[in-house]
């Protein structure tokens, strides 16, 4: 689970972190975009966003690009009843989406634009929540056009730098440096090189470091 | 979700139980059937053990039976350290099982004849722990003798009612019951007919009707 990446976020005296992988069509991860700065903060840690793409990911691992929650639809249909469980138990908006999983492409390279501006969060919790607690068809430039208009964002700039060959390039490599870290779900966090996966474990993630001392 | 069973359960004045659906092969069943007596009688209710086979389950589910752990390796590391890592949190001793999942059909069905006695739930403990504290071979029929001389049981007549028609056919049925129950995994827990999956929903189902009144 060690990178070089790691090795820089551990170094002694560095700033204290928690990386957020998530996927901007994951129910999951909409539980952990909307809960994590808070929690990151409250626990002295810096929140450091990293979307990717599940797609890819499936596919390679399990030789489907599509969700397992359709896949199998037992565990589907129980899926969409937890994640209402959890909206209400931790106060968060939810509707369940008319369309899963909706295409993220647009939204992951948009909000893989902002992580290290200081909209980088308002965007990603407006497109979870739009996807998750709106049912907006965030496949669609339009409603993403929206949502950057809702967070007062430069929405022809950046949807122009979404559609450019660097960009697109990045979200690429962001997605094979998921699968080279042994990523297979979204979320999943990484606290000093040890992998947390599911929202479940964001609490515990937190704790790591104090349990670990 | 609703079966002829929950119905007697949740009729008004009843004893308030939490039904534990878990495999004897599943490693975070391991976690709810060594947490679970104390967590429910903290909670005020009575544990009904519900052993049943996940194999059959994935079987007609995902097209195999073997462990989805097992199916994506990804998927499956991450699962030892993450089994690993709450076993410390709870205080429980663990050791990775050389070989997984471990046949059990016969520790199931005699923990499904232990369901209603006093030794159901101590019979339980010792087969979850043998298997991934212990390491030892819960498949062979003498590591289940042993075990049940451990806890101080008439082995060779639990084994021998293992053997008989009726109890295979009860633990087909169950096994029945829990596909009909909408059951994908396990540990599974029913609390007034509400279905939670995974043990890091032990607490969440203790504390649902308390939330929900």
């Amino acid at each position: 689970m060690r990178s070089p990446h790691d090795t820089i976020e551990t170094t002694p005296g560095a700033e204290p972190t928690i990386e957020l992988w998530y996927e901007v069509a994951s129910p999951y991860s909409y539980l952990s975009v909307m809960r994590a700065e808070a929690l990151a903060a409250a626990a002295g840690r810096r929140l450091v966003w990293r979307v990717f793409l599940l797609g890819p990911i499936f596919e390679a691992q399990l030789g489907s690009s599509d969700s397992p929650f359709n896949r199998n639809p037992v565990r589907g249909r129980y899926m969409w009843r937890d994640v209402e469980r959890q909206c209400a138990k931790y106060g968060l908006p939810f509707r369940p989406p008319s369309r899963f999983p909706r295409a993220s492409v647009l939204a992951a390279r948009i909000a893989m634009l902002g992580e290290d501006e200081p909209w980088g969060g308002s965007f990603a919790r407006a497109v979870l929540a739009a996807n998750f607690a709106e049912d907006r068809d965030i496949s669609r430039p339009e409603v993403v056009r929206e949502i950057l208009e809702q967070v007062a964002l430069p929405a022809d700039a950046l949807i122009a730098r979404a559609g450019e060959a660097p960009t697109k390039q990045q979200l690429r490599a962001r997605t094979q440096d998921a699968a080279a870290r042994d990523i297979f779900g979204a979320p999943t966090f990484f606290v000093d090189g040890e992998m947390f996966w599911g929202d479940d474990r964001l609490e515990d993630a937190l704790a790591w470091p104090r349990r670990d001392a």
